[in-house]
């Protein structure tokens, strides 16, 4: 039951209301192997790194049944780094700094030993390079999900809707959506988008919660209300983890199990926004995940009868 | 089970983006009273307007259990007047005219006949107003809700705080519980307001659906994802009418049930926002409203086995 991640690892500098940051490990890749470790070995990670990526963290990674093969380092050049600054609100931010660095120079191979994997779940990364991973595969996966964001919409709409035909499930946040469709009616835009590929969307909404569509059928998942959100870097990623290390494990693609995978996904992103980076994450526990989703249970279960 | 409904019975001109009214009816009690009186008879309307209210409006409800004796009418003045224009999101709008009227006489006589009723809802309403509802009473209700709105806030605080000692259950939006509390974080700011004087706080967020705390409780209701919201004008009176009809009709007050009525109160809003004013209040069958209520079934359900 292995899965392909593929993605960025990479360095983050980040200021939030509650505090900030030197560089610290991140990475959308980063984020997904840490959340889907927990539910599914091996990840095959694929990514690319510099010089300066920590050993340490790719031996935490390897703990936790992550495969590097397809991790290219880069003896010359730095990791990719980005800083952001967030607003007061915690769902808006500012980019400070984008150094590509070794993301100039990102063209993954699919190792052999990857061939054959059964979930490939593409983070966000430049349409094109997503294609040519897909394009690698001998055999098609059974799911292929994929994030991006509204950068590569302003940029590559064109390559972005050529990735699009190839993936089942596509994951954007609610002005994504609405940037992807040209519809404000995330209803509207949910079904535009599904005749552009993808037979499921799923629209994060921070912390509104997240919906999952597919044909006529919708499911809507809250957020946990949350005291504080620390530091919201990586949820979305986190949150993909969760949902493909589910799906992965399950080897259950129906939309019964995506909407668990979505509960689980969102469980995964609650921890996530506790702490700094992917420190969180390398704390939890099995027991600490399912205390979780039990709250999630508590929070929208309800009783009916319109009896008398 | 009778139930008591304090607030406006106005007129409205609306604007959205897909359309424009001249004036048609409205007000917080009209809608509270359509959306309670599926639930529960007789509603016991306290409200005040002009000469130029409908007599036809009036046996409208009438002829749905609603009674009028509280109900002042004014020969010589008009009723209450509000013009306003949503913005595209809808959430946000301008008001364009507030012509209060008869509202500048509003003192209102509970009278005898609805003595010893179990209920109160307090729509929006100075909350001087609305303490003196609460003191006219002989009997304390079983329950009393309230709803208010940043208006007050912003020049009638104190008092408002002043009548908040005296209700169970405060309806506000997010915005609203964040300048009432002065604090961010909803839970914080529920955890705060909680302290004020009500036991149960449920924060309205539009499209993102409601909150319902009680104590360390946490209750989260989707709002059905529509395609179109026509006019939203009214939709939170509506979801306060579902909500209050459905606990008076069941008489009871458990947290258990208040999830029930928050589903109920969000069905009954989820028509409101259909057609402009209360005209699709008015269309609606209980029929109806067991289908919408079992879309929100759907909507969050999910299945959990975190085994293997």
């Amino acid at each position: 039951m292995s899965l392909i991640v593929v993605g960025t690892m990479a360095f983050d500098a980040i200021e939030t209301p509650f505090g900030k940051t030197d560089q610290i490990v991140g990475g959308s890749a980063t984020y997904v192997a840490y959340a889907a470790s927990n539910f599914v070995k091996p990840v095959q990670q694929v990514s690319i790194v510099g010089y300066d990526f920590p050993e340490s963290e790719m031996n935490e990674l390897k703990s936790r049944g992550v495969e590097l093969e397809g991790v290219e380092i880069i003896k010359d050049k730095k990791s990719f780094f980005w800083s952001g600054k967030y607003h007061l609100d915690m769902n808006t931010r500012d980019t400070l700094v984008t150094d590509l660095n070794v993301l100039l120079d990102f063209n993954p191979k699919i190792p052999e030993s990857y061939q054959g994997a059964e979930f490939l779940m593409l983070g966000n990364l430049d349409p094109v390079i997503q294609k040519q991973v897909i394009t690698q595969l001998k055999t098609r996966p059974k799911l292929i999900v994929m994030d991006t964001m509204n950068f590569w919409m302003d940029i590559k709409m064109a390559e972005l809707k050529d990735v699009l035909k190839l993936v089942d499930v596509l994951l954007v946040n609610d002005s994504e959506a609405r940037q992807l469709s040209g519809e404000f009616s995330l209803v509207k835009a949910a079904r535009s988008i599904m005749k552009m590929g993808p037979k499921y969307l799923i629209i994060k909404k921070g912390e509104h919660g997240a919906m999952l569509f597919n044909e006529d059928q919708v499911f809507f998942a809250p957020a946990l209300p949350l005291e504080e959100v620390f530091d919201p870097t990586g949820a979305g990623d986190t949150f993909a983890g969760g949902f493909i290390g589910h799906i992965a494990r399950t080897k259950d693609i129906s939309f019964q199990n995506m909407k668990t995978a979505i509960i689980i996904g969102s469980a995964m992103a609650s921890y996530c926004v506790e702490k700094f980076g992917p420190e969180r994450l390398k704390e939890i526990t099995r027991e600490d995940i399912s205390q979780r989703v039990n709250q999630f249970v508590d929070l929208v279960n309800f009783e009916i009868e319109l009896k008398g």
